[in-house]
């Protein structure tokens, strides 16, 4: 046994809560090693031999590890747990004192206690979200008569600059929610709306106004009412990180030096306050001079912006926030943060902007997830670019499922990309095949889907600010055949419950062919997804154990069925480039 | 190179600020698998190329592992970092995304802001405690009018029944003083002292009143006062897990049943509260029916406490809170519990009791230390027992210590017993060496020392409540050599600074004589320490590198003097069951 390879801590995704009385454990072991993994679990107050045995399942694999994973009941809360460990040379025992051929000599991993007040709760909602993302100035002008000056004319052949106003506004997405709601979403998170001079409205000038370009407060409410009514829920994007220049404590600083009482409100390296030949204040990225970075350790600080978040989820009735820049602010904040919002809304999703392993955010204290670029990283290398074989893929996919506490998982925001990235239909030179083939996977995946305004009429556009251009609404321009995709995918989301909320495994992974597949299961039915991510046709032989003796088999995509009954295997053809929804007919 | 044995993640233990603008990263290996182990840093916006390198040291092994640490500046505070490990088929980039030939492929890690507000600040002053835990009831009974009904004669011979009082109080304490400062410590740690039926009281009665039988409010501000004066710190016992049946909100729930405003205060099964044949509500351990679970997670019990917290360090001045049962309490209610007493007193001291694995608590956001039974049991082993070997020993304490952040270590509680567990010289079956031996190893190992009362002359007792006998104060029974010991060490502790604020490393490992050793720097001196737990004399070669060319080193215990001018090694005897703390002489 590769002994060395064995991780466990009784905590974070290797050991968390799955519900107020039950606790999932995961152990890690070097892939192909161990034959099973036992735990032998009990009360910690029980006497070492009382307690119960749970076979883990693998629950994954990378190209280094296999996971082990298993959800143990416990009616007293209060666990105490050892592994049992068998591979070729015979079983060990592993416990919080390492292995032991004595069980008493492994120890025991302890988790003392299922607080109820450490509990990981995720709104229940967003495993049945489909997120929408709108850049509001981009998006549909709906009001002309708050348009910014300067406002460039709507086109979807612009390119825009980086100062560029086209006149999107809150107006506009009220116009088009019945365009969203044909397309299947039930989420919307804006870029921010609140007074900025950029189009971007990053740099924040009055937390308490929305944009007069944008439209009103009153705007706001409205299209928080209209989009409920319609099933949609609203996400706004909260920038706490940094503050705009234009901030009044920013610009108080500026005036009065020192002597502000706002000086402590940034990190200010000297007075009088700067800004060439370099800004001598800590700022958002690289100098960033009109993004001032906030003390958010400062109590007044994290006074004002928590009232800020309060005001908007209590006054807008918006149902969450995306987090600007989520990991350069202190966890103290973020955990005052999530005790304010859900207070006011205890369904409000908190979702943060993470481009790495978010493990410190997503314990239950702070985030509910994370805008998923790890998924997008390995989406990107599997189907758009081809860097990557199934292998490879399916490698990253389960690292970073096991990187986080299973809540995470089924709200995850899982891009194709942002505003903040190249447009996909971009990254995959314009080869819409891939990119179709991307979107069932990011359709069939666990975690929300979130689509970037455009890219399902096929809008391209490089690193921004070309990924920002404006709403391609002429249809005669849109790829409607996309579209289509799109809607049809996102109503099988919605049809097939355990796309939404089925665990995950991996069913076929053939890195020669580049064929790769999964199934989901809720408990009660399951689904089967297969990706063709090659130019040519191939036949794949599936597993038909997860389905159980299903009689037959439809592909919800094509609408072929295939006889099952009696058979153990099953052959089924993938045109290049293509995939399929394996469901069983009753 | 065993890719599978290489561990690292940019949080807890393996990465975390040293400062504002220093962080300590770790990289556990398999054991003697790595040559050597670098570490490629920037800023997170620089350029790929742009930064510095460190070469990591290896900081401790085990039996499997080896860890290699360092510490990186950045003005910046925003890092990325990757590993570049040499070992015998070369070197491998090792990052976010694994392992790599190429270091762009390894991708980097991220730790993405040292954020003040997430500092793990541990007040400097516990650096240099001497810790000493007293049992009030049986410490000394400084006033007779206050002692209980039934109280037992006070004898050193005395065997106490779990419910024997024997009067000792606070004003026994105060008269205690000079002993205590005579003894060296400058901490004391006092069991629970607020009202309640028992004598260990940890089954509280009144949260805001002082026992009768061991004083009030008043004699405790003068224990307080008059250690100060003394340059002694006091800590008292918060127990925060449960009540005691007698406590007012339970008392109520027994009343009134559900009606009662308090029923969400515990967890009740059912109506009406019994407590025969079992209690049907949550207590602690197995059915404990004189304490009640509180429910930490009820806004209104969590305001309770804390409020308690707050009353008692401010209004008795105390330096902070060693916390019962402090793992089956919600991290969340840690949370404010630390915010709030740090508020009253920055200064003040948060010691949880964990027996086991205290990651989870250990991150800076809720306790500054705790009581470290992972030492104990090592200690135990090798020391008392003679169970484990010297290599055994070294691996587990530096196991322990690679399980937490840095600043934890210098905070522990290292004990070799309490009033929990049998007394240690017991367990040594009293064999006096060995128990010597083990207090100068507790007394020179990082951490506070933590004496449980009456082992410093020679009180011996069984698990609870054997171990809790009155102490031992008429002066022939006592054991004077032993007392002599502890101050010598108690002193050498405070007169040698490395020895309580120094780095550690191991320095001699010798299973086969059962030989063990390490060396303490703090950047200016250096201090060698050796134990032979053996019952044999043997003579050693030690390695003078850490002196960096001493011409003379001293024995502190014995007053010996060696030559070490121009040697790289040197003999030094060591008698059975000595050790020796060397020292360079000027």
């Amino acid at each position: 046994m590769w002994k060395e390879a064995v991780f466990h801590r009784p905590e974070g995704p290797y050991a968390h809560p799955a519900g107020p009385r039950e606790l999932r454990v995961r152990l890690r072991a070097k892939r192909g090693d161990l034959f099973s993994c036992h735990l032998f679990h009990g009360d910690r107050y029980g006497g070492e031999e009382e307690g119960d045995i749970l076979r883990l399942e693998k629950a994954g694999s990378d190209e280094l590890f296999d996971w082990f994973e298993g959800v143990i009941p416990s009616a007293t809360r209060r666990l105490r747990y050892v592994f049992y460990l068998e591979g070729e040379e015979g079983g060990l025992w592993y416990g919080e004192k390492g292995f032991a051929a004595d069980r008493r000599e492994a120890g025991a991993f302890q988790y003392p206690y299922i607080c109820e007040g450490d509990l990981y709760r995720v709104p229940d909602w967003a495993k049945d979200g489909v997120v929408y993302q709108i850049f509001p100035d981009r998006f549909f002008n709906g009001d002309e008569g708050n348009d910014p000056e300067g406002t460039d004319p709507w086109s979807a052949a612009a390119r825009p600059r980086p100062d560029s106003f086209y006149g999107g506004d809150l107006r506009g997405i009220i116009e088009k929610l019945p365009y969203l709601e044909a397309l299947g979403v039930n989420v919307l998170y804006l870029t921010p709306i609140f007074l900025s001079p950029s189009n971007h409205k990053y740099d924040t000038t009055d937390y308490y106004r929305v944009d007069p370009a944008f439209g009103d407060a009153e705007t706001l409410k409205e299209l928080v009412r209209l989009a409920h009514q319609r099933g949609i829920r609203v996400l706004l994007d909260a920038v706490f990180n940094h503050a705009g220049y234009g901030f009044f404590a920013f610009q108080d600083v500026l005036q009065r030096g020192e002597d502000s009482p706002y000086a402590d409100w940034f990190f200010i390296e000297d007075f009088p306050v700067v800004t060439t030949p370099r800004p001598n204040y800590e700022t958002f990225a690289n100098g960033v001079w009109t993004m001032p970075k906030l003390n958010t350790a400062h109590p007044e600080v994290r006074a004002y912006l928590l009232d800020v978040a309060e005001y908007w989820t209590r006054e807008a009735e918006i149902d969450g926030w995306r987090l600007d820049v989520a990991n350069e602010v202190d966890h103290r904040f973020w955990r005052a943060f999530r005790d304010r919002v859900k207070e006011v809304n205890p369904e409000a999703l908190i979702v943060g902007e993470i481009w790495h392993d978010a493990g410190p955010w997503l314990q239950g204290d702070q985030f509910d997830s994370v805008m998923n670029y790890l998924f997008r990283d390995a989406v990107l290398d599997f189907f758009a670019a081809g860097r990557i074989g199934a292998d490879r893929f399916d490698a990253l996919l389960t690292r970073t499922r096991m990187l986080y506490p299973e809540q995470a998982h089924f709200a995850m925001f899982n891009l194709l990309g942002s505003h903040d990235t190249e447009r996909f239909l971009t990254t995959c030179g314009g080869r819409l095949e891939r990119m179709r083939l991307a979107v069932l996977f990011q359709m069939t995946y666990p975690g929300m889907p979130m689509i970037y305004y455009g890219d399902e009429v096929g809008m391209c556009g490089g690193p921004d600010p070309d990924c920002r251009r404006p709403m391609m609404w002429e249809e005669e321009r849109q790829n409607r055949e996309l579209l289509a995709h799109y809607r049809k995918l996102i109503a099988l989301r919605k049809e097939l419950r355990p796309l939404r909320r089925g665990d995950f495994r991996t069913w076929l992974v053939d890195p020669l062919r580049n064929l790769y597949g999964f199934v989901r299961w809720d408990g009660e039915s399951c689904v089967g997804v297969l990706f063709n991510n090659s130019p040519h046709e191939h036949r794949v032989e599936v597993d038909l154990h997860p389905f159980g003796g299903a009689e037959k088999l439809r592909d919800a995509l094509s609408g072929k069925t295939i006889d099952a009954a009696g058979r153990s295997r099953m052959p089924w053809t993938l045109p290049p480039y293509q995939g399929a929804i394996l469901t069983p007919v009753e």
